[in-house]
């Protein structure tokens, strides 16, 4: 049995607890956070407080809150002696400087709150700085998830950068996508199946031999074609990037 | 049934012409080509000439040959009376003037040679200036896929506009992903089951509602790392130019 405090109300909160809930090798005995509204999620776990220096004994306590809290609610937490996790891409586990059991705890993958994950396919990276507290992570990690890596704190800072990039801005293209659809009278739902398409076939492609479009192939015409057809300075500017970028790639080859 | 005449060798031809060999409704009579090695491909169908002037007699001539080709193959088969359509996104029907009987059959998918698709997915989008070569056309697609679309020459600009974003640049993204993971040690494996959730999410949320990061937070202190941490120029404009256009998206709200 794992017993668990989580810090913080937010999306990956939430995730982590309904993922958490399920298996009764896992015991939530606390989640703590100073947004009342948000804490009704919870239920009967839910600790109001604006003073985080006294969650309930357990064998983790896990910070899922903003990159910037972290700090703040670490150091006001240096009478807990247990052992004290964020869930960050971004944060060294270093910030945690004020617990000397720490580890991190990072979920890689994107939260909504509206949106069920299956939690099994979620990668979890770990990092932990004792090897008794890493092994626990690891147990736990291996309860709710097929996909658990040992990262440093260095490897992590650039797969969440990666992450930016593959689903932040991915995302954005779609929005892209669905204005210019938008604007034209033509319903974004039939570009779906491509999108699906585009992010199932690297599974058997590498992006490089995945790559299609007028820019690999070097076709200035089309480029030229659709660079008029926008209309949005920024969606233009874009266009213009990833092209260049797209044929840099693939010259000569 | 519907006889057909497949021009070209190319992907679209490829898995058109698997795809037309599933159905006992369908008979493909003929496929024309100049290249080849890629026609041994279509074995027996297979019919090599620079000369397009003669296809056999079918029901449907479909021209899945590059855009710049199609108004040239087109020109030299003015002596052809039967229905010719193209499989082009961004050509408009009347390139094919020549012709009486004229439509267009466009496959709204990324195809490569080295991927099998499952056609029943893939959006087509047909044109026709005539109403029967329209429901002909209807006909066949209806039969290879469940997505079938009347878009005019205009709409379907638009749309092969949006599919550059969401498919092409897209995948470049993956691209500049795989290259961060590349460069920190990292398996570019860890973030595939992101990418798919990237793709999977915009089916119950629409793009707006699904973005996440620090550009949508305005977490500027994060975007400043990033930026810190790249060391490729391009890379460093894509996320300067992006993160700019989420931030602009969300302004104030």
């Amino acid at each position: 049995m794992i017993s668990i405090v989580l810090i913080g109300t937010g999306s990956v909160a939430r995730h982590l607890f309904d993922t958490f809930m399920l298996y009764s090798e896992i015991k939530v005995v606390q989640v703590m956070g100073r947004n009342k509204e948000e804490l009704a999620y919870f239920g009967s776990y839910s600790k109001f407080t604006t003073n985080f220096d006294k969650p309930k004994p357990a064998d983790v306590c896990i910070l899922a809150v903003s990159d910037n809290a972290i700090p703040i609610i670490s150091r006001s937490m240096t009478n807990y002696s247990g052992l004290v996790v964020h869930t960050s891409g971004s944060v060294p586990m270093d910030v945690l400087s004020d617990h000397d059991p720490k580890g991190v705890f990072y979920p890689l993958q994107t939260f909504s709150k509206n949106r069920k994950i299956d939690f099994k396919k979620v990668p979890i990276c770990l990092e932990a700085n004792r090897k008794e507290d890493f092994e626990l992570l690891q147990h736990l990690a291996h309860l709710i998830s097929d996909h658990v890596h040992e990262i440093t704190s260095e490897q992590r800072k650039s797969l969440h950068l990666a992450a930016v990039f593959v689903n932040n801005f991915t995302n954005h293209l779609y929005q892209i996508g669905s204005s210019i659809c938008g604007s034209n009278n033509v319903p974004f739902e039939i570009l779906k199946p491509l999108i699906r398409e585009t992010a199932a076939k690297i599974e058997e492609l590498s992006p490089h031999d995945a790559q299609t479009g007028p820019a690999r192939r070097g076709d200035i015409y089309t480029v030229k074609q659709h660079l008029g057809e926008l209309k949005n300075d920024d969606f233009i500017q874009i266009y213009e990037l990833m092209s260049r970028s797209i044929e840099k790639e693939y010259q000569g080859k």
